[in-house]
């Protein structure tokens, strides 16, 4: 850190279990690059006025969105890539060399590409997402295009959750619909709520009743093994957590930060 | 780095030179305090909503300010220390427990600390002090208080010059004028202006007329030798540089930003 470190910050509320700061710090360390990522803890309430101001920074040149922000952090970008577009939300923002913001969703690949690495093949697969937010619309999205076979998506939030799987349905390539957190039949359940987050939660869905040898991943990224995650090794599921999911994603946001203009 | 790390900030503009990221980071560490000092790249422009953002930004407990913001980060203090109220500047500002921000004003006794670590003593020594903006009228008030026998303070803005001249001998500590650039007849010659900075730019004082014996300190850090500097150890003066001043300053921010409120 000295005073020509270029800046990429890492917004969220809570912000304390970020893994950018110290992940894409050291990738950026570990390409030669003079940048850092930084954590900043931001409210709702706060959160326009935030960015209309750091973008103004000259030596910021990137920020990671982080929860509650996705949504909103899409309207702060003058461009964005088509999944973003799609989902009206971004996890990642970088300034371009005209002086705009674009911005980009990429949990949904990085979920995929951490799913792929243990054996997971999306190809005319079952899968139940959890979650219809920014994180869970993108995982499905991801997962459409990668060709499943079926998508059953469940959000407490009955009217986000339908529209989710309206646009989804509207791309043509994949039987998506809403459903209970019932997650008998699939061969693939993602947690893409906050619950686990709190000793204290229930469990997203019933463990018990996970296939044997289904592959269940949480975002969650603490705490590091949630209960649900804990439950489906116990049944014999293959998981994947948040720490997990950021080892692709890391890479894949220090290649969309550092990257030329798309 | 980690989404714990406790931010402290380095406002300036320009940013690229500025010691405190680096210093201050390892001080903290060294500290075993989980804590970054952070560059940002800010304009006068854009100052005023800056420090107003970024004050309600949960894990930001400190800024440092640097040039040209010392005189306005004032404005933004809830409180602040008796130097600081006198100088009505700031180089420094932590949150206080109450949620308040508290500022005070170390330049002066930073290089105070810095010339006696090379064996200047103040008591009853003429100096010269190039430069009445916020650096150089922190140096000035610091000399007073330390016993300085006689005080020339240099500005090109006489208007700026007289006052604090004027606020200086209010004190009725020292003998305290304006005076022209000229360095002949002082056992101390400051420069705190930016003059030196640029490769281009002419020497701040006539070095040739600076008495062998002197001691001759400039603030600016980047270049680490100014051609001031070079000429007047040519000349046979002892000199002190920004980086030296930097290594009790280091120490002097670091008890502030992470010290109990006054």
């Amino acid at each position: 850190m000295d005073g020509e470190t270029r800046l990429h910050l890492c917004v969220g509320d809570p912000i304390a279990q970020v893994k950018s700061p110290e992940g894409l710090t050291r990738e950026f360390s570990a390409r030669g690059v003079n940048a850092a990522c930084i954590p900043a803890h931001v409210s709702s309430d706060d959160f326009a006025r935030f960015m209309s101001v750091i973008k103004r920074v000259t030596n910021i040149d990137g920020v990671v969105i982080t929860v509650p922000h996705k949504f909103a952090a899409f309207g702060h970008c003058e461009r964005a890539s088509g999944r973003a577009r799609f989902l009206s939300a971004v996890n990642v923002m970088r300034r371009e060399r005209e002086g705009d913001w674009f911005g980009d969703m990429t949990d949904g690949v990085a979920l995929l590409a951490a799913l792929r690495a243990c054996g997971f093949d999306p190809n005319g697969a079952r899968a139940l997402v959890v979650g219809a937010g920014g994180a869970g619309s993108a995982v499905a999205l991801a997962l459409v295009e990668a060709g499943i076979g079926e998508l059953a998506v469940c959000d407490t939030d009955a009217k986000r959750c339908d529209s989710v799987v309206a646009r989804l349905n509207g791309l043509g390539a994949a039987r998506v619909r809403s459903a209970s957190a019932d997650p008998s039949g699939y061969s693939l359940i993602v947690n893409a709520t906050p619950v686990g987050m709190s000793p204290t939660d229930p469990l997203p869905v019933d463990a018990v009743r996970i296939d044997q040898r289904a592959f269940v991943a949480d975002l969650i990224t603490r705490p590091a093994t949630t209960p649900l995650l804990e439950c489906a090794r116990r049944g014999g599921a293959l998981v994947v957590s948040g720490g997990d999911m950021f080892l692709p994603q890391k890479t894949i946001l220090a290649d969309f930060l550092l990257g030329s203009p798309n």
